[in-house]
């Protein structure tokens, strides 16, 4: 059969090592996907707005997948941040982060085990701000109907999906009434159609008091951005880090770009010691979104498998692994 | 000497236990200090908008210190949320919370000790939202130079005369350019006049993952409203809830606060069930506050040697004493 194409944004510093690693793997497992690469520009592009090509939004909206490494936004005026034109550009609604545990690797928490649905197009981030007089500023908040709706009933399509009991909209109604109240009555009409989901409310602050005395209370959660950039990464933390947890995006028509969310870590990008984790578990995510479930859970074994091993370990989790061998340990364990 | 008057709202459900434990405390120590007790009224004050006596704010502005126990406002119309009326009513722009691992009372971090003060009166806070058209609504966030000053200079010199080395400003000015842009740059302009103390910038969400990964990394933490409302929940729940953490407010004038910022616990109201060392710390505030501060380390020491020796314990901490057996065993530790 046809290989399936897909769009590879391999993007900075570390992000060139780190695809690497993903192709070999993907290739040592017999992935039949056939990448089609794409860099950020050297210039602006005044369909964009930003560094991002056309041709590569072009390609994403083509294949209907994609697989991102970090972007660093260069620094200046005159351009959109890479991260937030991929979300406007591809209406990335929703930002999916399954977060568990990982045997082998300890942490403070060994019961980790949830997945954060961040809504990903507006709340506040509009980029709606302005100076009311001199000394005073303010920022726009905008929920929408729509953008809720659509959110929700993605985390409520999800949880069944996967076989997850619990949604939580998390929400800081109280204060924000109007806002997050609209959050919450979005998230509270999808939930009535799904009756064999437990639907709970739970305020902002109290949820992150309860993420870091018992995770474990907690397993769909759901939320306007603000909270859900904050929240996803207090998850990613109690597990490790950024660089262990995968992400992915779904846009407007079935779109997917799995992320890995770290930095481009430019101080030891070229130098083979970067890990390749979050982008492997993300592009694990990518091939479940395409139905390769079994090669996906046979990639995902492989990193587990190698992870909790132990014997392969990058530098970043207090190993001396190079990304070429932790890669090849991986592909070992396929 | 005259004693000192100090206003007490005992507040709702556990509160009048936990308000009794302090004066039992007090009176066992001998700190001069004759209470003003206030009561939330059962009618709606026109002068405060609330269920707040206008006699009770005006007794907490003649004596400077109060202290607060938790109050539940009551459902309805027509007024306003009793703790916002508390903060608008006698400015108290500082929400100031010492959070430090407690000796003898385990959970998973042994190593936090850090300082979180949140702006109290503005930001996410404004109250100012409507909805645009239907199904589209915003909330105003404002930041103003004049708050974000007062806000700033308080963390700052709170840092020098506790003898901490750093002040950490926690924002999201990457998104929030203009509201986050001006906090950062009020705390910069009082940095300039602390060169003794540290100063640093973290992004929320990168702050949210530190404390979660490695607590220690921290010392005063200073922050816009929403923020403070979060991170000073989840450092509360790093070293075990709400139930063991004090706070303070600073409000205009040079008034102090002291609060429990837990709930009301209606469920064990009355039962002599409740835990009061999250009153009893917070009453240790206001004596410090008062310059009491042989007093204040006496029943400071009182309370933790309590806690550490472990043998009384309240309920929430999985032990079985009441209220007033804690209670007494915190005097006899005197
Ligand atoms: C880099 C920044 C704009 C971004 C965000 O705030 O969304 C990041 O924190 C993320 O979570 O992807
Ligand atoms: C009860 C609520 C309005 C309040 C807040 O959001 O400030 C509470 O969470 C707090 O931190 O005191």
């Amino acid at each position: 059969s046809e290989p399936i194409r897909a769009t590879l944004f391999p993007g900075d510093g570390i992000g060139p090592e780190i695809a690497e690693s993903v192709k070999h793997v993907f290739n040592a497992a017999q992935v039949p996907i056939e990448w089609e690469e794409h860099f950020v520009g050297d210039k602006v592009d005044p369909r964009t707005e930003s560094f991002l090509t056309w041709e590569s939004l072009e390609s994403v909206r083509r294949n209907g997948v994609g697989l991102k490494g970090p972007m660093a936004t260069p620094i200046g005026k005159g351009h959109r941040s890479l991260n937030l034109t991929l979300r406007k550009e591809l209406g990335l609604y929703a930002n999916v982060r399954p977060c568990y545990s990982l045997p082998g690797y300890k942490t403070r928490y060994d019961d980790v085990n949830l997945v954060t649905i961040r809504e990903n197009t507006e709340g506040e981030y509009s980029g709606l701000e302005h100076q009311v007089v001199r000394g005073v500023v303010e920022s726009l908040k905008i929920i929408t109907r729509q953008a809720s709706l659509r959110v929700a009933e993605y985390a409520f399509h999800y949880a069944k999906a996967n076989g997850r009991q619990r949604v939580s909209a998390i929400h800081k109604a109280n204060i924000m009434r109007k806002t997050d109240g609209l959050f919450l009555k979005c998230c509270r009409e999808v939930a009535e159609k799904y009756p064999e989901i437990t639907y709970e409310e739970v305020i902002i602050d109290n949820c992150c008091m309860m993420l870091v005395k018992n995770p474990s209370l907690f397993d769909v959660l759901v939320m306007p951005n603000l909270y859900g950039d904050i929240i996803s990464d207090l998850c990613a933390g109690l597990i490790g880090g950024l660089g262990l947890t995968p992400s992915c995006n779904i846009g407007e028509g079935g779109i997917a770009l799995a992320e890995a969310v770290h930095g481009s870590a430019p101080d030891i990008a070229g130098k083979n010691l970067s890990n390749p984790t979050a982008l492997l578990l993300s592009s694990v995510m990518m091939l479940r979104h395409l139905k390769l479930t079994d090669k996906a859970d046979q990639i995902h074994n492989a990193i587990l498998n190698t992870i909790s091993e132990g014997k392969y370990r990058t530098v970043d989790l207090g190993g001396n692994s190079s990304t070429t061998d932790f890669t090849k340990a991986v592909c070992d364990h396929l």
